[in-house]
């Protein structure tokens, strides 16, 4: 029998996921009225998936009613990962009122949600509006959901060494948290707003219509990559949106917490070390890569170049052409690239680059013990000294990361995908990029045609890598629904 | 200025190293009287390379002869280094006097001593007895060098987690260890060289040659998988030498400490917990590929099959037949086996099973820990409780291993290999198993065919994977040199 508090901290989970539906349900609406503004006639499905969602989310909530458990671990688990689950599943309605199949729509929502970007859908440039601005808005939420996790919860639950970036050991301790809790999310939800509109301003100056501007800016700041056309951003002509997306989707990939610092006139330790670092790894890519892919270098090859650099390793998953016909080097990059994400505390996913600093600095201080058996071990990260078990934290999960890639790429090759389908979709969706390799999921194609268990493991994968493997390998443990 | 110990320390790895091409001379010279017994010609070749790495020799170590400096870490370093650099340049003789170019010659060389498996040669039913019993011969020396790194060099050196078998930690203490030392590895290679005739004997009982018995015990129990046919062990119409095969291949990648002590009657700490799961893993790969290739099972298909899955997870590397073209999942499943390896203290290489014993009990220590903040952190390995930097020491190699497969994969495709040939060309190396996948490099392929340049990179994997790749980083610390 479940003690009655664990039982409480279920039902406040759900409970939680009750009022995300509500604020999904009021997203729809937005979309709706988008699309309405611009007369269109997808408003209808999305009121009536606003309506449906507000009610179910209405059952729940009452059905679910109660005091709020105190902010437990165990409760912070349960949170993150019925949060995350319940929410693709109320985004789904749009999907499914517009004809979609349920394991379609499923895939879509959470793509949305996740930020991954992959999609089933095409025929988008013909799309209607409404469902257009869904999937936008979608992603936009779904970053301030990332936002959330990133600089709140894995640092507070201590996930895959995030809790180098835990407010309590980066900033001066204060006697209300509270309060300095609910500043600190408005300024970054402030920031995040801005920085999408500055975005859809300079896509509506380069050229893009108002529509166009705002979607892609919302799917841009957010890292996210759903387009409105089937050609993705290879849809225009000039290079300008090019370049103004590889800025903002560069503005995406860096901590937030850094902006917050510079507005407030703060340097907490300086500058963090991951930012030069991945800004150093970006610059090498698109050099690399514009030097390899081309015979004669013009201003369109430089802007596809970089742009796609920047959408993989930022994890967005735009394309700008399809680099998966550019030859096996760069292929090779991209593949690499698709690991890595960007900053901790951004709106990316993947590895990210402070992983790749730890694990430097740890493979650094291991070998030099293996020469010199009494050398102090230092942990450190940019000017800071690390718990050790910060720095572990950071392996499991690089370790739960490998052997989550292995274990799908098996299952999503017994649906049928030949291998480096299997691979990249599975490397794809766990590290919520969008686009894989090759010529049915890279950025020249789409998951739609790929069988319904297929998609469905990819959607497990993107939940997965969003959360960080780890607070869902928790819930599997027997330990945590005891005592 | 180097101080005169380090000095020393490098003059005497490099005698080290003329000692090796002495017993490689001399074991040309078995090849040679294998080929003159069988009245070739070839011979002469062996008699000629033997005679001139000799020389060699002989004016290496009289250069560098000396008093033996005393066994550090740093000199351990030094010395393993570079015997595993220095033995495939004198195994390059007999290759080059045949006609071979020096980048093939040292291909061929090094894929035999680390008992790789993977070859630039074609023709072989038709090739010089000398030569086929050469690269034989090779690769029986290579594993009596590979089950001296395991049980002795890399737990003395700590490395990669191997400590977990030292001597020490699981034999009783002794006031005399030379002695005992030196009592053990007789006792080691009888059991090596026993396996060795038990299986040529058994190969001979279903139908072998003398000479393709005796060729193919040595590359089986040392699991390094040279043979003396194009089609490798698909050579044989009946299923008899496939059993023989995949029985001598298990035995090669079981502890041989587990034999020695059986030997003396002894079990100490029980069975190692590796081998049940071992053979767990091959049981359940075995069953997977049968049921999902075979449409109707006959014998035939059960023997190639279990062959296959033996001969890729013990990284022995010969083929039953082309399982790149059983389709999507066995190719998945043979990619996994690829990374997997046999057990610690045997012939093979790659992950091996250990370190999956270790990484799964961190993850559930690490998942534990994030419930349980106070539960007791235990880092058992079997019934015996191990120093929890043993466990580190395991995964840092997971990383440095990660970090190398992804960087020689690139680096191949920047020779032109495509994505999938050179992604499996850089993990078969890492963990010498032999053939990659694809049509290129896979089982009914070949590395003739590759660049120069993708040959020397493919050269150094095997040296690295070979050496667990942290010896050879350990080299490349500035540290190292200083002192």
């Amino acid at each position: 029998m479940r003690p009655p508090s664990l039982n409480r901290e279920v039902r406040a989970a759900i409970f939680a996921g009750a009022m995300i539906w509500l604020a999904l349900a009021a997203a729809m609406l937005v979309a709706g009225a988008v699309d309405a503004f611009g007369g269109g006639s997808g408003w209808r499905d999305m009121v009536l998936s606003a309506g449906l969602v507000t009610t179910a989310a209405g059952l729940v909530a009452f059905s679910t009613r109660g005091a709020t458990p105190p902010p437990t671990q165990r409760f912070g688990f349960l949170v993150v990962v019925t949060l995350w689950t319940m929410a693709p599943l109320a985004a789904t309605a749009p999907f499914i009122l517009h004809g979609m199949t349920p394991v379609d729509a499923l895939f879509e929502a959470t793509s949305g949600l996740t930020t991954t970007g992959a999609t089933v859908m095409t025929g988008l440039d013909t799309e209607s509006r409404a469902i257009l601005m869904w999937r936008a808005i979608m992603q936009w939420l779904g970053g301030v959901g990332i936002l959330a996790l990133g600089l709140v919860l894995l640092p507070f639950l201590q996930i895959g060494g995030m809790q180098l970036f835990s407010k309590e050991s980066s900033d001066r301790s204060s006697d209300k948290p509270l309060p300095r809790f609910a500043s600190f999310g408005r300024t970054l939800l402030g920031v995040y707003a801005f920085a999408t509109i500055a975005c859809a301003m300079a896509y509506s100056a380069v050229g893009l219509s108002g529509f166009d501007a705002v979607a892609h800016a919302l799917t841009t700041v957010s890292t996210a990559g759903f387009s409105t056309y089937d050609a993705s951003m290879g849809h225009f002509d000039s290079v300008g949106p090019l370049w103004v997306g590889s800025f903002f989707m560069l503005v995406g990939s860096l901590p937030f917490a850094m902006y917050i610092a510079f507005l407030a006139g703060r340097r907490p330790f300086g500058i963090d070390p991951q930012v030069p670092l991945f800004l150093t790894i970006v610059a090498i890519a698109s050099v690399l890569v514009i030097v390899l892919r081309n015979d004669v270098i013009t201003s369109r090859a430089v802007a596809e170049d970089v742009f796609n650099v920047i959408s993989v390793i930022t994890t967005t998953g735009y394309a700008a052409s399809d680099y998966t016909a550019w030859g096996s080097t760069p292929v090779a990059i991209f593949f690499l690239l698709m690991f890595l994400g960007g900053c901790a505390g951004s709106t990316t996913g993947g590895v990210k680059t402070y992983r790749l600093l730890v694990t430097g600095a740890m493979l650094r201080t291991h070998l030099r013990r293996l020469v010199m058996p009494n050398a102090v071990s230092l942990t450190r990260y940019g000017a800071r000294e690390v718990d050790p078990a910060v720095f572990r934290s950071a392996l499991v999960f690089l370790i739960a990361f490998a052997v989550s890639l292995m274990a799908l790429t098996v299952a999503l090759a017994g649906t049928g995908l030949d291998f480096l389908t299997a691979h990249t979709a599975a490397l794809t969706a766990l590290t919520n990029v969008g686009p894989g390799l090759g010529p049915v999921i890279g950025p020249a194609g789409n998951f739609a045609t790929i069988p319904d268990a297929a998609k469905l493991l990819v959607t497990l994968g993107m939940i997965l890598g969003r959360l960080e493997i780890l607070p869902v390998l928790v819930l599997l443990l027997p330990e945590f629904w005891r005592r």
